[in-house]
């Protein structure tokens, strides 16, 4: 009985070295999160990444082939958060259009406050634009609910997704080079022309995205 | 005076030594863009490039870090070419809209013929959205006449440049990946909806990206 239930639990949950080379990667992530939101993640050597981390150096490499790995790696969990976040806060929003300016306003300031994650946004940006998860599918989602609502007149979804978030990514790059250029009415503006983009008239996009926002913080340690 | 006139050479021409340099730099970037041009830029080797370039292996690193960084000098050296390809074309186009409009459709259009070249353009897209030559001064210029024309409302010419380039980079990826969504129509439904974007109404918009292109290549060996 005690090695039939030994058999399944090496099919069925992960060995005890599997789940604790998933507690390393864990950790990892966690550092290098914590890093990014104190922008020290540039200038970080492994060595003091695996420090923070508490672990052992040479377990890095079993994990990432290099800091930008890790850092990709940490900015796709602070995006899958922010996704979350955002989900929460357009819950009682009924209109595809104002949900959406609402998440593509936060995101540019929650963005512009973390450079360091910014940066590592902008770098690897184009991989983030069809990802599988983070913003990317939440932007899909939002821009066929105002196609199906009749909000959008654009007729390929994932085209418009292409233009809209190229269109953020570049705003984010911006706020990096040329930080006053991209402040709250910036942010604001890109919202309300990405609504005309999709289809929105431009009196009503105007409005969409003049209304009062959430209180929002970026996930912690992102 | 022959040592007089040497001396004035060497002040105000380049040296035999720099000039040759320059050839140097000059051949390596013709055989890159004739490598990107034939789609096997990604593939070559750096021996392969300056056997290609008939240059000494060892004078590839006088010049470039890596491949990559030639392959991006390449790539400006195209997207400058372009710019004044799309200058003559538009040069009879008296609305600054509609001149935007073609040049956004031709670049789209022109750019998915030449995968590596794009491929190029994608990786390291965020740096041409604001340099000083190819696409990027021109799309400025084209934004501040569409708004001096009283054609566009948008307010701050670099943030409205910056989502447009972000826009057309982002699509290029989904070219790339996705090659059968971004045909011909696609391109056009764009540039339409980027006019939106500027503050164009819908339906001149829509008016303005469906006239007749002028017929057009890409710079050669680009």
């Amino acid at each position: 009985m005690k090695r039939g239930s030994q058999a399944s639990d090496s099919t069925l949950a992960p060995s005890r070295l599997e789940r604790r080379k998933a507690q390393t990667r864990q950790k990892l992530i966690a550092a290098a999160r914590v890093m990014l939101a104190a922008d020290t993640a540039a200038q970080a050597s492994i060595q003091e990444i695996t420090d923070a981390a508490d672990v052992g150096f040479g377990s890095f490499y079993n994990h990432f082939s290099s800091k930008s790995e890790l850092f990709a790696a940490a900015v796709d969990e602070v995006l899958e958060e922010l996704g979350e976040l955002l989900d929460q806060l357009s819950i009682d929003v009924d209109d595809p259009a104002l949900a959406f300016a609402q998440s593509v306003r936060l995101t540019l300031r929650l963005c512009r406050a973390r450079p360091q994650t910014s940066a590592v946004l902008v770098r690897h940006g184009m991989s983030y634009v069809d990802s599988t998860r983070g913003l990317s599918p939440r932007a899909l989602r939002d821009i066929q609910a105002g196609m199906a609502s009749g909000r959008f007149t654009v007729t390929e979804p994932l085209l418009a997704r292409a233009a809209v978030s190229g269109a953020v990514l570049a705003t984010l790059h911006l706020s990096l080079t040329d930080p006053s250029l991209v402040d709250d009415p910036a942010c604001d503006q890109l919202a309300e022309q990405l609504l005309r983009l999709l289809g929105v008239p431009a009196a009503q996009a105007h409005t969409l995205a003049s209304t009062p926002l959430p209180v929002a913080e970026m996930p912690a340690q992102g």
